[in-house]
């Protein structure tokens, strides 16, 4: 997904007030062009509305980064919280939107395209909105279509896009021409850490040509990867409907003698679907995520804790992230000479079912059933629920306010459970990780009973990473 | 469920900073016991929590109930972060704990229980909890049933709660007495505002008499209406169970001429559930909540918004919270000298059923169907969904960190994303309310359409509520 | 729903063979039409039907009624099997269809739609179909809708009927007009009994008329009250939706003490969904159908019955169909000389809690919970599950096949596992009932363990009903 | 599953009648023991049948297998009609029943046991059940369980099997002499054809050492292959569960461009999941089967098809039965020397995902996507719907009754709508198996305008089958 240029994040706007506050603010077109002319916000004679008397956002609103704080520590990082503004930077018969949608699946995709589209026309009366077909290439190499509320009416009970998507496709400058050709003045596009950082590309190339564009991310990723906000949208449901696989393992490992059901979650860099769906099912004896390093023999390893299971339970059930284990996979690949396994051994859960299987056929000359489970596809694919329907909503919204006010070269996000604008640098800049060092982690733990697979070095070694983490429900 | 007596909130804890800061704390067991003495927490020798080094929360960690700030503005108050702390107050072989749910069903009961008996035993060790049966009264009117792990081990995959449950029954000191008499020195107690003031009465009883006993309370109700936290558990479970009921209103409202799908939701003085039943559904109307009057007749009325609706579209869905309307319902009462139809009219769906129906057929002449739904008993029985599951989770484990450390007289809540303990006087002192004024209120005015039944004069004599609020999802 | 005036079925087709074997066959256009040309069937150039040898119905093919036989017994009464025929009556250019769906929601009605339109468009190659637009009165009150393939391609996932629906309505003459001022030459009505005694009265009139119109009704009843047929489309999704409400009323029941959980179920004049659901759930104490009279009071009655489980068990579940119990309900009401109560009291499961809470509050002094749960609405609503929708796609082409030969006067129907044309008397002269005295009913007794609530006497009575019945899954 | 052995089938009881009429019969233990005492059956007085006057069956009611007859045609095979006779073979004090469940996971297995185990005690009053752990091999391998209703009391909601089961471990020997040893004379076998050849050599044991205990075999086979019966029980649950994994496929395939959507349905020998999940989705594009070759290159061919409705529609969606194409996979793997790539190879829809993956990108140089679910065990594990659970309580029911009868050496299973007993031989005799030159076949093909992939000579090599076949809902 990833474009191999680099933004540029010379230009971070940085304001800093008393005990230590410092606001992180986004771009904002008045930026780079002056003498823009400004509106009221229409919001003002809407009858849903004018009776709130507290809608527009205060101008120095903001959140902090970190809530969790000292009596007298300093105040750190804020930012800029997102809402209408009394101002708006475009009037709507100006505005000609467009929205593009990259990337996987993952559930609310089209929720978050219906709310902008019906955002940006019940809102602000703007009536001309561009869908861009399957990703950053249908910028330039397909039609686009028209969006408006009747068509966008019922998706949000459909799973994936309507938009169609992509992986990969991003050429900064055939895009921006494009966007410049059609007249384009807003830009959504939703997408995860690779596509944030085209978008940022996007933003950079349009202030250099000095465009009056605003270019709004909203972050996707169901593996819940993107650092700074709270949680990605559709992560919840992932973790709801990951639940229907493990409880099919429990079932089967419950059946048969010796049995081990083993279901691989998503989670290439990021264990988080892994780890909430392991909590919430309370089914399940060992979680593997990609943050936490594991060995399968020896003392302390997979296998010896696997028999330990199967001797005192008779039955397990393991789940894997599918980017777990992936130095040990390599190690694998290497020594097996031949080309035509390749694709197989790729799929850790295919891999470490074969590798399980193995150990105790051949060393241990042990009966063992294993159940292997992908469920992959299935929990991409449904409609988000209803909860995600509600955050896909205020996403939306909030990205429509934010563009409509000017700002530029953000991504919308929860921040401690209030919805802000985040300097694309910040978004793209590293992943959200498990913190193995950290609480949730060590509740999993307690609540599998598993090993570490830590000895006392790794965690000394670990230390050094202090970073405040695991940013979902603390 | 509320006990007529008042919990005397006279001792309140407050701690004081630079830059306003505010930190309301909680009881602690020294404060009426002198000389306890202190033990390792044991979660040091646990292999889970023994390679995590940021595990104990620091003594000085609070979390702001305001998140947002402007640069130069007061910090406000604070709570004191939950967790588990360095030193306990109790030998694990000390404790004996009791658990009990009163007040009416939620989604996510059975699984704070499993995991209060979960965290004690596997994190501390503590071997004796009691289940006290059915409510309140249990504790001196029933016997108690013993739990353990085993016992508690799949109840999160069951709706209601396995300890059973009433309301009312409280008295504080024949349920001190039984407390006194059975040795418990652990109470934790869950349920809703009525509930969690009797166990402010119990606490400042046990205080009274000298006991080494602490009280922790964590809070249920369905129609997140207890104040200071983020929502309450089982409420997304419930939100996104109302989506059938919606979802089978619509179908049902569009298969016919001049069709009405009503359906009530939860809610009796906060409307919670059903706003965001509407904005998670998008197939809604028109959505009527206690904390906004509505009138039916008269122009900017309900029925004149319903004739609208079914000229234009043929259909509509109203949601109606349960304790939305009353002072209407109240009028109709009275006008109405028979009591033996009171039944009927005491239940606002069957109310607003019956004058649509009169309305229409009798003033317009204009033959109407309407299709009633209530589907309370049907959302309120389903067990928690994965979300909730380790929402409970953490609630759980909050509240027993809490009681091992000493601390007692508390609620466990999520104040802005991180758990906290919160003195009871400020869960019990007012209702969480939708605030109509807010954001999200608007939101759902702009996603309906629906008329604001507010004149000018009322927007006026709302203004002078300037409180922060809806604190879900901002 | 039922029109006043009474088909005329002194022209029953009947075909006597050895062994006493009877054919009810069912009307043809040649009938009375001479000389209608025939036209080979055009699936015989269909890529999909071609390699199919056996795929036309062979001109002899019947089913018989019963197929509980002894070695040697009457061969007995068998109806013409439905499927594609060698000769059509039709040519595709000329046909004109149309489709009506009337009565109440029921899940499957989209699905047959769909696969009227898709079975005549890809089967026969015919094009011009109409949907009617909310039940009779759409033929002359109403335009119509143009159906095809596209527009009807998804339909079969969401509940409802796409084509609208409506009671009454029926005026033979006002019908027969439109069809022939439209030239409709098929008419595919969709509804329960009173819309085929309605369809029935429609094809008498087209064959006094001497019109080439062929006239096929699809039974439509989620009670499952029409005879002669198997069971009718959406009633395993009805029993399998149902299983919820079931299910919430013993959560409720389970966790409150002395707990009734009281669910409603459909069911005017026949019992099938409340003993089928359940028999599935293994939760419900006492089932109370129309077919099997109750009484409240006295020994053998309900209330001893509640009391009893109550005492051992602390709870219930009771579920009741909305047509049982009339009897009692009407001597209720007409006891009462309010009228303003009515409305209450025509629900029997309002009313059955209000007497069951008066009962135990009054007489007993004893205090106990009812939950009461009508999930009518709720059930209706949901789309078919798979199998009712591969059930409703082979009525839909049976019923194109019969249409197509040039059948007419005929519902399909599904009897003893196979689809037959059933002549329209036999649907409408009587509705399908539990059987009381029959082997399910035992079963569910000896399920539930329930009084019987018959005394010696009703049984002898019931003797000389030695019907077939219950023809569900025997 | 299967012994090697083959069960002696000359011992058929055949009666013949009038008309062609036959009924193929099945033992009794009074074919081989003298003399046995027969009681009356105690459901006389069990007051939930004691008023029903047609409870028992009469001795002479047969259901015959074919039910679409002709006005002169033969009459045909006729199987005993199951339920509960006037006469019973075994006092209740004296039965000693025990249950073994054989084989893979299906829905309904839990509801099979529970339902024998609460049919003998509440309808018998029989108080000895055993439950045999993990299949054949625990007859003499393992420790029993006693199961009472108490205990199998909620287990119809789990889904596997309570009992454990496993593949193989068939010694007829072993297994009759544990019978014989535990003194158990009512043996009821739950499993797949396999598993019903192995109970056919327990009977033929047990009548040669004239033992007086009764075999009752329950057909359970989710690949619906065992052959006379209507259907096999959770078939209709994991069609129903399918269509999540084909909804799935759907959503990706229409959310990427080029995009294949592949799913693996169960069905080693038989096609019937993957055609009725076909049929009842509706989103299916092409439906591969074991019964229906298939070639990939060249006219007519599968590639060949995929690139079509690539180009037309931009997506498809494809189910296969893991049996299809076996003979294509065999020559693949012979083809490719390297053995360690056989594991994937084996698993036809990885290999098929495969080839289409080297087609398209090879061949064709066209850029597809490809999505592969198997979603085999997430089907398997899901407790059954409401439809299989009461069709489960009726089978376990018949086969109660019919060994209480002192029936043996049969299997209980519906036909033609009706529970009969059916001889051993006549269900392991042969495998059913979707007939592609029938009705439903082409319904399929019609609904997927897939390629038949058949020339004009398979259909006239097809022609010698004219079995009745498909015997479900035709």
């Amino acid at each position: 997904m990833a474009s191999s240029a680099s933004p540029d994040i010379s230009k971070r706007k940085i304001v800093n007030g008393p005990g230590d506050y410092v606001l992180e603010d986004v771009p904002h077109l008045s930026d780079y062009i002056p003498d823009l002319p400004t509106y009221p916000n229409p919001l003002q004679d809407n009858p849903a509305y004018s009776v709130v008397k507290q809608y527009f956002v205060h101008v120095d609103d903001s959140v902090p980064q970190k809530v969790v704080v000292h009596k007298d520590g300093p105040r750190g990082i804020h930012f800029r919280r997102a809402g209408a503004r009394q101002k708006v930077y475009f009037q709507p018969d100006d505005v000609h939107a467009c929205i593009v949608t990259c990337g996987g699946l993952c559930p609310g995709l089209n929720t978050v395209v219906r709310e902008i589209v019906c955002g940006l026309y019940h809102m602000y009366g703007v009536k001309k909105v561009l869908g861009i077909d399957g990703g950053y290439r249908g910028f330039y190499a397909k039609n686009t279509v028209h969006l408006n509320p009747k068509v966008v009416n019922v998706i949000h009970k459909r799973g994936g896009t309507v938009l169609g998507t992509s992986r990969g496709g991003h050429d900064t400058s055939k895009i921006v021409d494009s966007i410049q050709d059609r007249g384009i003045n807003q830009v959504y596009i939703i997408g995860g850490d690779g596509t944030q950082r085209g978008a940022a590309l996007i933003f950079e190339e349009i202030r250099r040509r000095g465009l009056k564009v605003s270019v709004a991310g909203i972050p996707k990723t169901i593996d819940n990867d993107i650092p700074v906000i709270d949680k990605s949208f559709g992560f919840d449901t992932a973790v709801e409907e990951a639940q229907r696989a493990i409880n099919a393992a429990h079932v089967e490992a419950e059946s048969f003698e010796n049995c081990i059901g083993l279901v691989k979650l998503m989670g290439r860099y990021s264990g988080f679907i892994a780890m909430y769906a392991t909590l919430a099912s309370r089914d399940v004896d060992c979680c593997l995520i990609p943050e936490s390093p594991f060995y399968l023999e020896g003392p302390g390893g997979l296998f010896e804790y696997i028999e330990k299971r199967l001797n005192e339970d008779g039955h397990m059930v393991v789940v894997i992230a599918e980017g777990a284990g992936q130095e040990l996979l390599s190690e694998s690949i290497q020594s097996m000479t031949d080309a035509s396994g390749n694709k197989l051994l790729q799929d850790v859960g295919l891999w470490l079912s074969q590798r399980i299987k193995d150990y105790f056929s051949k060393q241990r000359k042990m009966l063992i059933n294993l159940k292997y489970i992908d469920p992959t596809y299935m929990i991409r694919a449904v409609p988000s629920n209803a909860s995600d329907n509600v955050y896909c909503t205020l996403l939306a919204q909030s990205a429509v306010h934010g563009a409509m006010a000017g700002y530029t070269g953000f991504t919308t996000g929860l921040v401690n459970g209030r919805h802000t604008y985040i300097p694309f640098n910040r978004i793209i800049e590293k992943q959200n990780k498990v913190v193995i060092t950290d609480r949730m982690w060590a509740r999993l733990l307690s609540s599998t009973n598993q090993p570490s697979f830590l000895s006392a070095k790794d965690v000394v070694d670990d230390k050094t990473d202090l970073e405040p983490s695991t940013p979902l429900l603390k």
